[in-house]
């Protein structure tokens, strides 16, 4: 794996060029100049570039980056026309500085002239070593430093330091989450690589895996660019110990090309997305507020893996309410400790029902401070995880009361308090909890939605090395023949039913006598994928004749369906008895990630409730065993209806072998499909019992 | 159907009496009294009763109901001592005082004991023809005429007029719908009939379904303690136009009691909940806010059946964000018309993109006028049913000038306007439109789940008449045979497999012969349900000797795996072709409304994914047609790999015959299973192939 690039020059530069630096009234370069010299905290040395001023804010101009009395500077902020930017990077490399952050718009966003403009950048990129990032952005944030290298006016407003990084890419957006954590721990860098045309998401992830100053990833991303180094980027994090907390926009666009192979055709990009997110151990979230919010909890204390929720209100139907919500979204609800029972029964009235979720009953409100007590008490209990606290009505001077005794809680305790305002009334008590950082939803679904990716969290495990994702080449895909296919398998060590080609009925017969009854026949030919429709398949063939006669069937079907088909043979093989289960495995090209891995339950399974679980590949034993795991109808595979459970593990080995021929195959590899596989009952394997392959045509198959 | 009581004299009285008044500072007496007499807009007569004092700020007090020199007034609103209630509640029913508030604590939320109190008050009611509302309430609030008969603090704080009613049960957290209303179209009328001991839920909804002054009606739902009569309160409401929205706590409960039958141990209550508020056209939502939002939404003008939703923004990640949220919750898109297209154009500029969504670019910022004049544009449109207006950052004035935009056009044209202040700085912008009435909602996900609603509800539909819901009667319920059972749906319409009983192998043989193989063979015995699993179970006899052999094998099995059953003999019937689907069909008792229809796709659908529909009995066509179209295998039906397409129709107008049939059994029916139904391709009918039918032991079954 290609290392990724440290990016402390750029992010806590030393020196810094501004390229189009402007005293010029509500231009963007005056606002990029002001931000640097004015509202920034920035003490290295400032260079200033523009033809046609001597001077700007009292400080000596440039007429060009060339002109410039140094060298080896960190990083040129260009803010110039679209047209200027190539000169102007030429000259930054030239004076070997080595970054340029470019905000100017006018670019592939703008369409093909844009486009090639901005190839142009990307070449002088990977000839001159200047690493560029943008165009088409806002520029980067520091706020761990309090520098601004962007030309929003908005910059010296959102200056809450903190441990969250941020990466964007159409950038405007993340605004919102910096104005969401604007208390408490905020955002200590925004990163937001518009356009792309060399820096992007995946560096800005790699490097925040490995500062020491971010401890939780929020990320919003529009389009993958490159699928492979993002799988790295995430890789790295966790491997860190980092949460990586993801907003992918186009969930429900249709984003995969149209493919030919059925596995393709059902593996829709948006889902592939969110299976590589979920085996990279990323968290998905589904709005932008909930980015802010499980960012927010994900970098405070994380629970430990046996404690639960704790709900804590002075309300009855907001407690059952609550409690509703949090059961039916899934969320572990804590048993609480004999010693916090009994504690909470000394402190609370003799009618409240010390349980949880916990009603403390309105009579709390008399005395904030027992109820500061009682929420020690909870916050103390090992087996509490996190403690919710819905407020379902402002009440006023009584209601702000109750959030001081909160926020003094949350303060006191390493363990996240969590407040719901449940009120649209934004009384002094809202404002109370906001400014404490304490970051109050404004419903129970909305906590709930957060605090179950706080609950289901994992902890870091070993990781695979991730093969290199390249282009597959140009020249078309090739499917070979089903018995070809099957060889190259039995090759990579995967176990194929028994049998051989036939060219004659009595071929066929003596394969299938030596192989022993009943057996199965299958006309060969690469040149018919869906052999059934050409009446080219016979099943449970259990002697010499009805063998005999498949063959001539067979034939005679195949010939009439298609006539322009090239026959290599009929495959005769083993038949495997009824008692197993159909099971679809599937390898297909991702646009974005390259090979991914699908499982499904096969038949309708498939086809009516399309419940597939895919990986990128490679994966390791936890991810076949986490895939099959999510397929809704896995019980089926553990047995129902008194079936015995099925051999769940060479069903998790076969994936693995599968994944791993798949790697090898590289990238001349553009579809496989094991369509069924049988699984047999504990110990009896799982067999691909078909086996579809598509190869590049330009790569010999032996 | 018993009509519903008009509660006009309760909502709207002319003449209350207080008892229990109080001048005692902080007392609940005193708050009743002060709400009535200081903060409400009552001009009819009060009586004050206290036996403690002879005048009440400045009105006279007398010492008992019964010393009251008038009679037949409205209201008594009772806030007296437990044990006091029920002699209370005798001098009111003496002075035919129409109802009583009782707001008192201490009864059936307290145990036996005041359960007991509880049960008297109800015979009280029974008797006397008073009716009373509570105990254990806050009251009853009628806002529209300023009228709080409650002692809750906050009575006068939560004044905003409305056409929104609202019902709940344990009171308190109705409140957050007030607060939550507080602006614009707010809560009219509250109930809150705590304890529910005479009148409850469905008096409130049947009363206000046909109150002028409402308009939707919100309920927040606890317990349901008559469901026949809440169905009828519902229909009514869907009868007069009313759109009902409920929040119903306990989706995550296992609410319904262990049943020994099949379709009543898959069907949670909840389910079955669900399934009834859906047949009678209500909304489910499934939090607080979603519920005063949601009624909110559906009080203003709904939009026409083929309009969709405009997103309206200003920023291109937004938009594309927005977008992406509506999508994936199948929120209808609206297409823009020619002219709205043509008149945005020359508005908006060049690089504007003019499609739904539509981001008008930030350009717009400069200009409110344009903002207004485009957004009246879209609102003109008749495509559009509604318009989203994410505002996705705060930037101060700017946003504030934008906020009196979307304020402006709200209130010209008639159609929803529903902004998204998704940046957590509340900002004055947020502050206009919330005291505009606007309702901003807090993230976009919120906003689509609201907007659902209002897009996908339906017009008023014929509405059948509602068996009275009885409690089965105490005698233990009793499978009767297989025969009996499909003796009884033959004669109620339903077609069943042709057959008879054998008693020997040579009238099995005879009747086999007579009706035409091949058949199928099944033990009849009352005491077993389960005839696989004690081998009495042999399919697709074809010859003469394999039902012989049959029937010998099924006798020796059974009396082997049940030697204590009785073997009325052994039942032969025609054995129908593998092309047909499996289908289960069921009826059971719920515990909330009474009988209830199931229907699923057997085997592993209902075993392994829980794929199951309900409804409330009786079903009209239509019920029968939606609830196949919720199953999530409905494809199957359709067909699928090639299938032909099954019989819907058959099996849609079977479900109207097993309704009717249940309806007409009545309360001796326990439970109903039909599985499997046979649904062969369309023409062949759907034709239950097994039925267990579980009849109340007192009731003969001739």
């Amino acid at each position: 794996m290609k290392p990724f690039t440290d990016l402390t020059r750029l992010t806590t530069p030393r020196s810094i060029v501004i390229v189009g630096a402007s005293e010029r009234q509500n231009s963007q370069g005056r606002r990029l100049t002001e931000n640097l010299m004015l509202h920034s905290a920035f003490t290295g040395d400032i260079y200033l570039v523009n033809p046609g001023a001597s001077e700007i804010l009292g400080q000596p101009c440039y007429p060009s980056v060339a002109a410039i009395p140094a060298s080896g500077l960190d990083v040129a902020l260009v803010m110039v026309n679209a047209s200027l930017v190539l000169p102007t990077l030429e000259q930054c490399a030239a004076k070997d500085i080595a970054y340029a952050i470019v905000m100017t718009s006018g670019f592939a966003e703008t369409g093909d002239e844009g486009a090639a403009l901005e190839r142009q950048i990307t070449a002088l990129c990977a000839r001159t070593g200047l690493r560029v990032y943008g165009p088409n952005c806002p520029g980067l944030v520091n706020v761990n430093r309090r520098l601004g290298m962007t030309f929003s006016p908005a910059f010296k407003d959102d200056l809450n330091a903190g441990t969250i990084g941020l990466a964007t890419q159409g950038g405007g957006l993340g605004r919102n989450v910096l104005q969401a954590l604007a208390h408490g721990n905020g955002v200590g860098v925004w990163y937001s690589g518009g356009n792309e045309c060399d820096l992007g998401l995946p560096d800005f992830i790699g490097h925040m895996a490995t500062d020491p100053e971010v401890r939780v990833i929020a990320v919003l991303m529009e389009g993958i660019k490159d699928g492979a180094r993002l799988r790295q980027a995430l890789a790295l994090a966790r491997e860190n110990g980092k949460p990586v907390v993801i907003l992918k926009v186009g969930r429900s666009e249709q984003g995969v090309l149209a493919a030919q192979s059925h596995t393709a055709s059902i593996a829709g990009s948006a889902q592939i997305n969110s299976a590589v997110f979920r085996q990279q151990g990323c968290v998905e979230v589904e709005d932008l507020d909930q980015l802010a919010s499980v960012a927010h909890l994900l970098a405070a204390s994380r629970p430990a893996a046996d404690a639960g929720l704790a709900i804590f209100t002075f309300s009855g139907g907001t407690a059952a309410m609550a409690a509703d919500i949090a059961g039916a979204a899934g969320l572990p609800l804590a048993q609480f400790s004999p010693l916090t029972t009994e504690a909470l029964r000394k402190l609370l009235p003799s009618f409240a029902n010390i349980a949880n979720p916990l009603d403390t009953t309105a009579d709390i409100l008399r005395d904030p401070d027992v109820l500061t007590r009682c929420l020690g008490v909870v916050c103390d209990d090992d087996r509490v995880g996190a403690v919710m606290f819905p407020i379902p009505m402002d009440y006023g001077e009584i209601t702000a009361t109750m959030a001081q005794a909160v926020c003094s809680a949350a303060r006191t305790h390493n363990k996240p308090v969590v407040p719901v305002w449940m009120s649209r009334r934004m009384g002094s008590g809202f404002e109370l909890m906001e400014q404490a950082g304490l970051m109050p939803f404004f419903s129970l679904t909305d906590a709930v939605s957060a605090l179950r990716h706080l609950f289901k969290g994992e902890t870091a495990l070993p990781v695979v090395r991730s093969h290199t994702h390249e282009e597959p080449s140009r020249s078309g895909p090739v499917a070979i023949s089903e018995s070809e296919a099957k060889a190259l398998l039995r090759e990579a060590g995967i176990v194929v039913p028994q049998g051989a080609l036939a060219r004659s009925e009595e071929e066929a017969v003596g394969i299938a006598t030596s192989i022993g009854l009943p057996v199965v026949m299958k006309v060969a030919s690469a040149q018919i994928a869906h052999k059934t429709e050409a009446g080219g398949v016979r099943l449970n063939l259990d002697s010499e004749a009805s063998v005999s006669t498949a063959y001539r069937d067979i034939c005679l079907s195949v010939a009439a369906a298609r006539p322009d088909a090239e026959i290599d043979g009929v495959l005769v093989e083993k038949m495997f008895p009824a008692d197993g289960r159909e099971i679809l495995v599937g390898v297909h090209r991702d646009a974005a990630f390259g090979l991914v891995l699908t499982v499904g339950l096969g038949g309708i399974f498939v086809e009516v409730l399309r419940d597939l679980a895919h990986r990128s590949i490679p994966i390791t034993p936890r991810d076949a065993s986490a895939m099959l795991r999510e397929l809704r109808g896995y019980a089926l595979l553990e047995g129902v209806r008194g079936q015995p459970p099925a051999d769940i593990a060479a069903l998790e080995s076969l994936l693995m072998t599968v994944s791993e021929f798949a790697r090898q195959q590289g990238e001349r590899l553009h579809e496989l499909d094991l369509n069924p596989v049988w699984v047999g009952p504990v110990g009896q394997g799982a067999i691909p019992l078909d086996a579809l392959l598509v190869l590049d045509s330009t790569t010999s198959i032996s």
